[in-house]
């Protein structure tokens, strides 16, 4: 089977126009497709007006019992269901999940070292099976921040890794791509010129742009989570606008694709 | 197939205790089973908490849009996401849902007579194919009280409809056992002694508790809904508390069963 899985962020999440655009992009793609996504910034305003002020550290997300409840209230049900219903509209079959339902995700809570996360979840195991299970049934599955322990205990857990994750774990029996929507058009030669795309990108290159100083600071983990998820056997993966998906799906360059050696498109 | 639906309400899911208990007991509850949810103090609850206050006519709650939003946090995200976490602590591979997801429940938006009932559905159709084939694959599933109109808008749904609405039209194709968990033990001859529950009733013997006035005010519509649901081909209907719910797995006798016509049990 071939599988897309995209992942979406608080740039699309957090406004309902580009997210309305965005899911009617997303019930074009083809294929078997799952989407992944957080909302971070919803979960932080809200949980402001609940008198919950969101902890961040290194820019991740201190998750105490009262911010675990807020982000399973919004990720889960506000943002997951409406997403749910939307696509549902579009004609897609959509199912909303948490790493809890059907056993999606197990993880364990973040052992504590220098800073305590609370209930922060690192993912463990993923259940492919069900996955391909509900692929099968011609279901769309909506994946949201959330896993479990399996003892009983939902944890947050960031949506990069869970895209990741899912990717690599259904790498082994399927053929997967990886799209991951930011707020750039992808990798780019001059940060200022959002036309400076690079379209291309393999470890060579990646080395040469990095020693370069063209590839720096938050564009250096990306690019090495995308390539650990190459390695782990992830056919490409796309980094760009969640506007410009649906040409990424049609084979136009229309974003960052990273491949892990060679130089031919697709 | 044999299905259990099993219906649960504000008396269980408001105390932590409570709920930790019908978690293990339903668990223990032999085949293929569904559990249905609201949430409805817990969501008035948190609703106050943020300023929106809960507006009822005749016991049911008005839905306008920030109702409709914290219904769906607090059913699909924090009451269902914990359930369907807690479940698989104890072995079972719940999945949550609502009833946009897989379109599993497909509902219109409540026509406006006397009241505006706001963002409310009644029920128009189940997607007993969905339900089936996620039973088949051993999944539990938690229906929480939202469906959706299939054109991108979430509508707030009674339990109770829903729970029936999934036994009715499950019942055309399997043997489906539909159970109500309420306050009381069953329908009391005396309502103030717990130990008085008439343990069968059929339409023969309702019609007489209703002319002696044994059976009045609330229960009334319980029993006519039950009667309803096996009309439309449910095999037995059961009323009592959730801490009674397994002796009834067992054949006991720990609550009222309601037939249609004849006496013999199970």
């Amino acid at each position: 089977m071939k599988i897309s899985i995209i992942k979406i962020g608080g740039n699309v999440i957090d406004y309902p126009e580009k997210l309305n655009e965005f899911i009617q992009q997303f019930s074009k793609f083809p294929g078997k497709k799952i989407l992944v996504h957080g909302g971070g910034v919803m979960a932080s305003r809200f949980g402001e007006s609940l008198g919950v002020m969101p902890e961040m550290v290194d820019g991740r997300r201190i998750t105490d019992k009262d911010s675990l409840d807020i982000v399973t209230m919004v990720y889960a049900g506000l943002i997951n269901k409406n997403m749910v219903a939307s696509l549902q509209k579009y004609k897609q079959n959509a199912i909303g999940l948490t790493g809890a339902d059907g056993n999606l995700i197990r993880s364990v809570k973040r052992p504590i070292r220098e800073i305590d996360y609370g209930y922060v979840g690192d993912i463990v195991e993923v259940n492919t099976k069900l996955i391909s299970e509900l692929l099968e049934l011609d279901l769309v599955p909506i994946v949201c921040a959330l896993t479990h322990d399996k003892n009983g205990q939902l944890l947050n857990t960031n949506a990069d890794s869970i895209a990741s994750s899912l990717a690599t774990s259904l790498s082994t029996t399927h053929e997967v791509n990886l799209y991951f929507c930011f707020n750039k058009a992808g990798v780019l030669i001059d940060e200022k010129n959002e036309n400076s795309i690079i379209p291309l990108i393999n470890e060579d290159i990646y080395q040469e742009l990095k020693k370069e100083n063209v590839i720096h600071s938050g564009m250096i983990p990306k690019l090495e989570n995308a390539f650990a998820a190459l390695e782990k056997g992830v056919n490409h993966v796309w980094i760009g606008k969640a506007e410009n998906l649906i040409f990424a799906s049609k084979g136009k360059l229309s974003g960052t694709i990273i491949e892990k050696h060679r130089y031919d498109l697709y």
